[in-house]
């Protein structure tokens, strides 16, 4: 973590342990630094899995490979590498992929598709296949190490820890969700993003777990973006070990399950809101919120074309209540709008309505808004039902300094 | 022109006057400053026009009057406002347009839609009529301009004044071509972009007019990008007066056609590398040249997903030649890509081939190379015939300090 803290950092929360799951983390040496760079979590018998990746055509192979797997629900082992993607690295990178996992499954007496994978890094280096095992070895006899231990071990260009908790109850039975992500730059999740893993000691059918995690993807990794790249090597499993001992959820019929639900996206939501405040040189949080669309989905990408726009986004790292930036990144989206139905505002103050300024539009309460740290975009389109929230950080020259130095 | 003139600005060229055209450029005074603001072109009797426009759904009335008289393939006027967009400003925008076509057109003594009208500047601000009113009396007799005063006149936050020009040999009769643009920053044509005008003396029939230009429209304009944002005010038209004398040409069958539509090509492109030239902040000229996809728009698709990535942006600018960041994008441009197949060159030196670093890779030559101004990145799908090129500008500080300061 070389990088200056975001402004916009939270505090490492108080993650509870998942019974179950048991972290460590050691030093592979992938780059040359001293902290560590291997977690290794270790995950009881019976444990089950569900994922979402990256829609990146040019994935790693532990991306390839774990949404392979995934579908058997069965997991025992997790083991994240930082400093080195191991993605565009051909056969070579494969093979390190499945060294790893051989190495754990012999260890720990299961099979090899129960082992998961991720690296996290500069694309296009192999995964050291001696550095990988030497890590391995280390991690197998390693004490447990704590949840912030993990997710600072999981980072590269992260300038602060992030996790995330929430409980729900199932029947008389509480189930606890812990979860960390790793997350600053090459945002823009298309189904899935950055590296997140989410444990939970429910009792949970895997077909189910996957539903709750794909819903909750939808609505949070999938409504973030902090510069519109999206990266080679984005996974976020869910891990359920069932030790809470709650009636098994098997559907939204399951006691409850909505409840279940609502804690997986709730914590998702959590996750991905911090890596928006991780966001490469971000000063500024920002949530557009887009109503009067043609459907949530039309509402979403209106959205994420406003997040995405370096105009608007320089125009908020100024302090500068452009809405004509706005109207510009809306009119590009590719969606239904007509510009004389369209209203902005930020704050909560309309600047402009049905398609015309606001006669009587005082800028002073908007551009006190502006000069907050959590700043807000309202877009009414004017047409139908549909609304979107998504989330973005401000464009800044701390995004410069970063990318025109380091080679991820 | 306040901003420092861009490291990659070309001196404007010598531009022949075209018979039966006629600048003209005035103060009115649209923001508070010394400069001309008001570009008034006269076109003798007999003049059409095409022209190519933004597809920005929130347009201004300027582009969607254009849009519709064009299609009438007449003109005998153009009027360029400089500082106000008057796009987002509603019926009192639309009345500022009909304003000043009327009061042309008057003059003149022709139909209002043969006087086109585009403005550029803030968005959101009705061009204030009395200004405009005062300005037209004012450019109805001055006396004409040169070439590069229209070009300075017609700019915003240009750096430099922009033209260019070509000739072709149809049968005996040599046709000019002269042309200037304005554009730097909201640049990512999706048809058309920015505000361009070109002139010809040439006698063509405007069916084919419109042709020769929506089709190097497609290899120029819509080849380039900033910023990926895509302005609401877009326009480029091109005028024949038909003064040259030849025999007119209506179709590609007509002798000379060829030639011309070369000519009116070359000069599209040339203004639109000029455009990236002046490419907010930019520092190096890209040009990203994309073989071996499915077909001609993948290869396109491809490339503007590259040349739009901030990441491959900022590593130029980082003078990096981080090809992984090239991997990135090529994979998430949504079209077809096989990780395994994939070969990646700057400079006309590949780092990457099928998938893999090449074992022998010595980056020294594609390290001198990044230090140039004009940079080349080569991606090779291995997949089918489909190639094209792309332009664009590298991410620099230059493009936040311009970006979170003006408000355009």
């Amino acid at each position: 973590m070389t990088h200056p803290v975001s402004p916009l950092a939270k505090p490492f929360p108080g993650l509870p342990s998942i019974a179950g799951v048991t972290p460590h983390a050691v030093r592979a040496g992938y780059k040359d630094w001293g902290r560590s760079d291997l977690t290794y979590v270790t995950l009881d018998e019976g444990t089950i899995v569900a994922g979402v990746f990256t829609k990146n055509v040019c994935c790693s192979s532990e991306v390839e490979i774990g949404r392979a797997n995934v579908k058997r629900g069965r997991a025992r082992a997790l083991v994240v590498n930082a400093g080195n993607a191991n993605a565009f690295t051909g056969y070579r990178g494969r093979e390190a992929v499945e060294q790893i996992m051989d190495q754990v499954a012999t260890h720990l007496g299961c099979a090899q598709e129960e082992v998961f994978v991720s690296s996290t890094g500069v694309i296009g280096v192999p995964l050291p296949k001696d550095k990988a095992r030497a890590g391995i070895e280390k991690a197998l006899s390693a004490e447990p190490c704590s949840w912030e231990e993990a997710a600072r071990t999981i980072a590269t260009t992260d300038t602060f820890a992030k996790g995330a908790t929430a409980t729900a109850m199932v029947g008389d039975t509480k189930v606890t969700i812990s979860a960390i992500i790793k997350g600053s730059g090459m945002i823009a999740p298309d189904m899935a993003t950055m590296l997140g893993y989410i444990f939970t000691d429910a009792a949970v059918e895997p077909a189910f777990l996957q539903e709750c995690l794909s819903a909750a993807n939808l609505r949070s990794f999938s409504c973030i973006t902090v510069d519109s790249d999206t990266s080679t090597s984005d996974t976020v499993l869910a891990f359920a070990t069932g030790k809470a001992g709650n009636a098994p959820l098997a559907s939204f019929a399951s006691p409850g399950a909505d409840a279940f639900a609502a804690a997986i996206h709730d914590v998702c939501r959590q996750l991905a809101h911090l890596v928006v405040r991780d966001g490469e040189g971000a000063q500024k949080f920002i949530a557009v919120t887009v109503t009067g669309a043609a459907s949530d989905e039309s509402a979403r990408k209106v959205g994420m074309a406003i997040a995405n726009s370096p105009l608007v986004k320089t125009a908020i790292a100024g302090e500068d209540a452009n809405w004509g930036r706005v109207v510009m990144a809306v009119g590009k989206a590719g969606e239904p709008a007509d510009r004389d139905k369209l209203s902005i505002g930020f704050g909560g103050v309309w600047a402009a309505h049905e398609g015309l300024p606001l006669a009587d539009y005082d800028e002073a309460p908007v551009a006190a808004h502006l000069k907050g740290q959590d700043v807000t975009i309202e877009v009414d389109l004017g047409l139908g039902e549909g609304s979107a929230t998504v989330w973005t950080c401000d464009l800044t020259h701390g995004y410069i300094s970063i990318n025109a130095d380091y080679r991820s």
